[in-house]
């Protein structure tokens, strides 16, 4: 049998290049093309020393790699992605944007946050939301998946079994992550300027990052009620990772072990959740370099809030590896396939 | 003018060795004796190579440090201190100490967290809670000072002048506060093994963490009446420093820049903290290794919830150089004599 | 077909794990059993919780595991490989020993380095020194494996090429190597305590490293008189990695092209071992996690000295990985399979 | 008695900034001025937060700085120092260069590696490089003093006494030092940024660094003849300091216990320059953040080759502090005057 063919749209920056490394051990795909509009011509190698010896791959024109591939991974920044998932479309081809575009239902949210609505509304509605745990049934027949944010992932696989239940007050939920510099990207900038981050820590954007709407839109979803939540990121001077630390204050008399007995239950088909056993914490140590998200459940009992801390590997299961998942599920491949790395624990 | 004599109980451990590197080169006092009850006998310079030509000092009997100094700081485990304060008063010597036994006013509280009621409650009752900046005039005469924990420090400042102004909700208070590895001491633990936390990032004791009552002891001082606080720590894997991300979501309908001015004003004569302007973001980087305490404010008008970034160095701050302070205080000292370093910026 | 069983013998420390680890995604193989001294009785995945979902793996008897097994891989402390090396030949079974045991030739050397001398001097005899690259055809027959040391594989790969054609003045080696602290392992210890480690440096056993004479042993095999060298190890404030700087001065008047062509041909059908373009520097960036090689080549034509960057991942070529490619080349699996990671750049 | 009024221009880069730091706690001088060229009109604090609160000092413009001055501080990039040296010495006001403009003696050499040759020869001979161990004398009465580089200061301290002493095989020396990453100043370069150099470890411009020209011209004059080196330079992923480590093959038939004792009575008058005890080894963990060199010996009996270890920290006794120990010879302070800071030892 021939492997699917898929491409890179994006293939330079980090997210991009994270899924061309995965693919390249993905048994049942073939890397075929990848794309870079600044570096075309070149080998991926030159730009990531890493891919010596692993592949010959050169950057391409971004319709050459729409053309070679059945399936089209793009890995841009936010408002480039509808024309081509409108060429993918004609084309009869799928797409997977890991980028924003194809995140939000609201064209009026994507407007306030992005500075631009919707320009053809019918690709919108044909995209689904890849959260591969939560909407692993539309996912199957999409065409068009918009690849959750990195800190939404965490949040709402630490969110949904409480508020679906609905045991949480929904007006007091705090969402306090905490993300490696990989999440920044390549480009050079004064944050990730190594002597000014190593041995620093702080938060951005206080209560107003892009991924806000994302995030509620999913917790709205989940409560079957409008959410808003204050969410505050902050910047690890490590490379990888996510820790989302969950406040969910709890209007349900409803104790620890039977919400740990849920979400148990929720993820019991789901390979890649693991709900540690109470007592335990999750670490990031534990998930990065895999596609992996860990959860840890604890009672504030004293003021009766169910805190969950949620971790996962920014570029992985916050991107990369959650593409790779949508397409094991668009196509019927092994779930886990090539996604089986163990995290190392050191 | 002969010099003030201090003494350092302690001085093997992390706090009581940073007290000895700044008292060093402090101005008005002379550091006469140092105790470790494991190192007797040996040179400090032995386990602390930094301290190689910059002093002579040898580990001696506890006793031995009482009876040649003035004032004596206490750097131990929590539970011994006070028949050491005992002895001191009795010789007509000052005391601050750095662990917990005199942060606390109830014994009821002392012995949930730590174990075992007070054993003389005089001597708790002439204690002071060296919060510098919120009980300077009681600490200008006393005794016996209980230096306050570094998680409580920053919070403490972060929180006072908005609760004292009674326009925060009480009921919803989160806390979620970073602190690097030395808060941890120098004992080897699973926890501070470098492969282990180098790239890693999580909470620990979750809602559970011995600094809550000292905590919310001080926040009920400010709101005029109890208030219970989710308070969750984390290990950054960085060497100094605490961050605390502090949610307080507002009953009044107060607005950003108001509160601005109030912690402003509020400050106004506390050199070490400082408010600042909106905007801008507190980061630790710019405190660590110094006495400064950098706050900085944020309105999620989403929620309307304020939140404050407060960031101090653990070990200066939050250990040893608020309990320099407190001695400037209680001595007349200038208030930043030997506290002057400019945190590096890089 | 059934797949090869293959049984770890010391799987709690970090050498052994991260052989299970690899081994679990290695398609030809079964890991069928897993030991630990200390931990018997408890899954892998208590120790290392990155091995949840992943495996149910529990650490049992020592000799069960050679039992279980077909190939059993030994990770434990030097001294106590030749019982087992002997269990495993009495039961036709094959062994590759991660430790220094069966490294090397000289039973006077061992003793000088290690305190003991050879046991039995048949099992030395039958033993291979498991260098991939420059003893692959003895490997290929072999029973016994000693699998290189992690700074002997980084120099030994660095040197072959020009020791080998005999243009170097053998009597001012130098080799400067700077390894990432899992190199120390799973115990703690003063040198891995976060806050002493982290950004510190320095080198330790200074000219009296146990590794050097396997070094020698292998550098005197290519020039084909005795090598004698000077070798300082260092400790670097990260996680994984080797950087072996090397010294090389050169006796023959030969040019830095075709020095660098000698290498590339050397190792051009050594898919693991990457020499690079004149004019780049080699990165340990670029290997972490994977089982590359990656070698620079400079001239300092001032002193007319060779200078070859030589690096690795400690764990996987300097561990791990070397010892699975030794299975590899024993079994005749595809010299790459299982070890086909390719490195994140970032 | 009116302090010294001391300017510095080039505050804003990572050098400039730190002896401002570390100036505002120097009790015999005020900084009257700083300037920068880009960022003039600007507060000092805008640019490095750890300044606010501590000092009002704005940018202005060069000229202003040399006005308003009795010394100055020039910290820029080599080839603009000397028309501002000139316009000094014509006001009579002393210089203090931390740029390589008047380090080096030969027009030639300085032009082979800066590529440019001297324009004002008069002011080289007027000139003294500023190694304050082994130059004081000619400091005192200096009106130009070109600043040590970090790396040559490390060396030379390192090496003085072992080559001065002639028992060095002068044709063999290595150094294989390792800087963190302030050494590449507050410019962002794809070297210095965080995901790609955390984790990291390289060398960089290896054998053809600029510094090396100044290390042989001090290295010739200590052993009385040319004397030609190999120096490769690599990039250590943490904030400061730098370690030499120095490999000095020995021609005489002297043993450690007298080396050592030749190089404790050397530096028996130089209070920042620590001979470790035999057995101990320099780490840069105990100068960080200090002006202290600090030098452990060690002998690789089996080569005959004298290892010494020679730890600064790069922005301070490689060059704010040094500039500073400088000043203070030049102006009969004390000699540790504004240098007395205590290395962390966590």
């Amino acid at each position: 049998m021939s492997k699917l063919q898929v491409g890179v749209i994006g293939a330079s920056g980090y997210g991009g290049a994270e899924l061309v490394r995965l693919l390249l051990n993905h048994p049942d795909v073939e890397v075929c093309a990848i794309s870079s509009h600044q570096y075309t011509g070149q080998p991926i190698s030159d730009l990531y020393p890493g891919f010596q010896n692993c592949t010959d791959l050169v950057f391409i024109e971004q319709d050459q790699v729409i053309e070679k591939s059945d399936l089209i991974f793009v890995a841009l920044p936010s408002g480039l992605s509808e024309p081509i998932a409108k060429a993918c479309i004609e084309q009869g081809k799928k797409i997977i944007d890991l980028g924003a575009d194809f995140r939000l239902d609201s064209s009026e949210e994507y407007e306030k946050w992005y500075g631009k609505p919707f320009g053809d509304i019918e690709l919108h509605k044909m995209s689904v939301y890849g959260q591969c745990e939560l909407h692993h049934d539309q996912i199957k027949d999409a065409q068009i998946i918009g690849n959750p944010g990195c800190y939404p992932t965490s949040i709402e696989l630490g969110c949904y079994p409480a508020i679906h239940s609905g045991w949480v007050d929904t007006d007091h939920i705090i969402l306090d992550s905490k993300s490696g510099t990989t999440g920044s990207g390549k480009k050079l900038t004064e944050n990730t300027h190594f002597p000014r981050t190593n041995e620093a820590f702080a938060p951005y954007k206080v209560g107003c990052h892009r991924h806000t709407p994302e995030i509620e839109m999913m917790l709205s979803e989940m409560a079957g009620q409008p959410v808003k939540v204050t969410f505050v990121p902050h910047l690890l001077p490590i490379n990888r990772g996510i820790v989302s630390t969950i406040y969910l204050p709890l209007k349900a008399d409803v104790d620890l072990e039977t919400i740990h007995q849920t979400y148990k239950k929720t993820y019991q088909n789901d390979p890649f959740v693991r709900v540690l056993d109470l007592g335990k914490v999750a670490d990031l140590k534990f998930v990065t370099y895999s596609n992996y998200c860990d959860i840890s459940l604890h009672m504030d009992t004293h003021t009766h809030t169910l805190i969950v801390v949620s971790c996962i590997d920014n570029m992985i299961k916050g991107a990369a590896g959650q593409a790779i998942q949508n397409m094991n599920i668009m196509y019927d491949f092994e779930l886990m396939s090539g996604l089986k790395t163990v995290a190392p624990s050191f």
